[in-house]
């Protein structure tokens, strides 16, 4: 019996620690603080719509309204809660206000909220199976969920993962890329409008020394419309690969919907240009990984009238998208799929003994922190099964078409009016347009202006790009309008196009 | 009158997608459901003692239990709870139950989850300043909060900023010291008992091709307690810096609290070696990055009884320490200081002309994007404002000491029993033991089986490292028994001694 052993072990012990009290919140208290948390987030998406979408603030003036130092003691909810009111929320860019149609929007919704918050209340690492196996499979089979519904190929079947970001997919698919091409001398191939996290995957993997640095990446031409040039792709390979002592091209990351323009390359021609250019070097198809970047617009794949935009993916390697732009899943939630796991995992698993378990040593499970950059994860799988859940595929569709049909509505009134013109051609759910003038100067100086008083008025706000090329067909400065606010309705779009049309008018001035 | 040029655009126009309706929540339907799931999360939080720890499932439990595809139609929220309480949490490894004392603990707190949930309300994304100027303030005061109750030297100050998980925080701070050096063949140097995210950081850096390549990746060796051994360093230092065409070692990445004994590095003691080794080839001290990963250990310098455990700092170009690990503050959240902020923009700044704004193009403000490896950002700078508001320093002071407190009163035990012995010394509040047996061998097979038994109890969860050094007298299967969870208190550590005590004892079994 043990108590014979060691009769001192079972008797009760003093606390040696009682004297160190932290003062935890009971459950009660986190209930009755829950609710009102709760209630002002139900408030904000009453009211967001009466505050100006981006602040006045100058810098400095929440830095300076903090204290210079940590509390020594706990203090009252009641001092946080009118900090919140009379320094924080004033001061927010409000990414849900109705009326914001910069950038690529980040739609929060109801049950992306409450999947967050019970990640946060469970707060379970799913770095392995182990750690957490509900977390695990439900990831595992979410992501299935959405490729079936996105038309994703069967090859990518359970080899789905959530990343935080399209910049970690990207910058993981270059890490598979080269441990799978295992060249001497790497390089990347992407295109001028390609997202600047290529570049930056380029600078933290090793490729790059600078955004600058055109030693081994490859920028390849744009038509006028942001898509990808094939015939200046087919040159740059023909290049490269005639050289088999200089740098190789392990991968061309393509985009599906760029940030500026919304274009869409063409993901088999991409394959069949590589292809094409690698068979008179090597006889061989080019061996590389083609990545797509689909972080905003494959997300209307969901939609069959869609659909196409992601068939490239039958001859990718990988591809990434992002519920947290456009498919009501709160920031972050990017869901990347890779054909070939081994190399994934060749790139980034590594198992010390503090990690090891039955589980992993067996090959059994998947343990996703060997999918990712960082070793950690949260438990970000709920929020996408209740939006699926909440919605339904029909509510995403609609979600997605009310967008679409009103930015075609939008890109309507732009062609109408002769003042505007459209830059690029409308995609999905972006319009990019601008002032005509007499000259390309004059253009460019008009439309910025009109952009700073339009979101001056604080009602709306709208972000630009430079057109696709060089000056003075290209490079033009373009106002971006992208509905895909939860909140948005469409008398938004409507009264967003009435403050432009007012602002652009020198008579309204 | 812009009435007169346009008149069409001002009559009130048709929804064009007016038969497109998504099922948004109401504010008054996330109200009634947001109180429900902060109800089950109080409800879990009283009731996550009587689960066990981890789950008995079979890999494919969850996988097979969900269905193949996502559902057409909304799904109500009866449907989606009840699958929670059948398939979810009966599934989960609860790193919040009172008995997990595995790995390092994520330690959440009511705060901690309503600054989560505030967080995923609000969605804003703090990319840029411009983006959300508060969330980019309020990250900047906290993290210099945080800076003073840690004794961190001023030379940090205003150059923090939060990362998702210290793998992150040292993989930039390799970017950073790559940036800095521009050496033709940089190299890293570290421990064998630094952190795995060490040598993930140099794969994906460029720096290895696997986790096996030390052609740029130098591990020293330890002493017996787990602690760098600093002349093995200065033997590994003076073969690299005597050959200046060879690899060049452009950081140290140093750890305070090794995640498998929580042995402390002599930081300062590194700094000095380096400097030695480097004056004889170069005249100059050592030029390179000294990196601290202080992820668990560092938390405790909130106690000025514990603030020597970051003195290194001052001889530090970086630093990082984890809140989500041991300051109450939900995954994720970790905190990264940098002394030279110019090498850390010089390694990740990239700006595309959609990302320009006024402020930026100032040089007036601080865009957290290019701090880190993503473009976009969570608010979770609010989470670390709420928890060091609710406990305020001495209640973290308290919840530090408790700990360290109990690990003292466990080590005790051990060293008290003599079935037992400690492999290594109790560090805050880590205890790293095993059971004596005739040989090593036997030992470790014997310890390996009682860790089996105790946590097949389901009441408690602890995990196990490799001891520092090689075998025999290192590498040996050791237990790690370390409290940290926020609901844990002195009763549940006695209980754990009692557990681990009888499985010990055969006559027990």
């Amino acid at each position: 019996m043990p108590s014979d052993h060691h009769p001192a072990d079972h008797a009760q012990a003093q606390d040696p620690a009682a004297e160190h009290a932290p003062p935890h919140m009971s459950p009660d208290e986190f209930r009755a603080l829950g609710h009102r948390m709760v209630d002002r987030i139900a408030d904000y998406m009453r009211t967001v719509e009466s505050m100006p979408v981006r602040p006045r603030a100058l810098p400095g003036t929440v830095l300076d309204g903090l204290p210079d130092a940590a509390p020594e003691t706990p203090e009252p909810w009641g001092d946080i809660f009118a900090d919140l009111d009379s320094l924080i929320v004033p001061n927010l860019t409000h990414w849900q206000h109705p009326g914001f149609f910069a950038y690529f929007p980040c739609n929060a919704s109801g049950p992306g909220i409450l999947g967050e918050l019970l990640s946060a209340g469970l707060n379970v690492n799913g770095m392995l199976w182990s750690t957490s196996p509900a977390a695990t499979e439900l990831e595992t089979r979410v992501l299935d969920w959405c490729r079936t519904l996105l038309g994703l190929p069967d090859a990518f079947a359970g080899n789905g993962v959530i990343q935080g970001t399209a910049s970690e997919s990207t910058l993981i698919a270059l890490l598979a890329a080269k441990s799978r091409a295992d060249a001497q001398t790497p390089c990347l191939i992407t295109s001028d409008q390609a997202h600047s996290s290529v570049i930056k995957a380029a600078m933290i993997a090793g490729l790059a020394s600078g955004p600058d640095d055109r030693s081994r990446v490859h920028i390849v031409r744009t038509h006028p419309d942001g898509s990808m040039d094939l015939a200046d792709l087919r040159r740059v390979a023909d290049t490269l690969l005639a050289d088999p002592d200089g740098p190789q091209p392990i991968m061309v990351s393509g985009t599906v919907g760029t940030t500026g323009t919304g274009a869409i390359d063409d993901i088999a021609g991409i394959r069949l240009a590589m292809d094409d250019a690698s068979r008179p070097a090597t006889g061989e198809p080019w061996p590389g990984w083609l990545h797509i970047d689909a972080a905003w617009a494959g997300a209307a794949a969901v939609c069959p009238e869609h659909r196409h935009l992601l068939a490239g993916a039958e001859v990718a390697d990988s591809v990434c998208i992002n519920p947290h732009k456009w498919l009501l899943t709160n920031f972050d939630c990017d869901l990347f799929w890779v054909r070939d796991r081994s190399a994934l995992l060749d790139a980034l698993s590594i198992t010390p003994e503090y990690l090891r378990n039955e589980q992993t040593d067996a090959g059994a499970v998947i343990d996703y922190r060997d999918w990712q950059i960082p070793l950690g994860r949260r438990f970000r799988a709920l929020k996408l099964w209740f939006v699926l859940r909440h919605y339904g595929a029909e509510g995403l569709r609609a979600h997605i078409r009310r967008h679409v049909a009103w930015a075609g509505w939008f890109e309507q009134r732009v062609a109408a009016d002769d003042r505007f013109e459209s830059v690029a051609p409308n995609r999905l759910a972006l319009v990019c347009f601008a002032l005509r003038a007499d000259s390309p100067d004059k253009a460019n100086a008009a439309t910025r202006d009109l952009l700073a008083r339009v979101n001056e008025t604080g009602e709306v706000f709208l972000s630009h790009t430079a057109s696709p090329g060089s000056p003075p067909s290209g490079g033009r400065y373009t106002i971006r309008f992208t509905p895909g606010a939860t909140a948005t309705r469409f008398e938004h779009v409507e009264r967003a196009w009435r403050i432009i049309s007012d602002a652009a008018d020198p008579a309204s001035r």
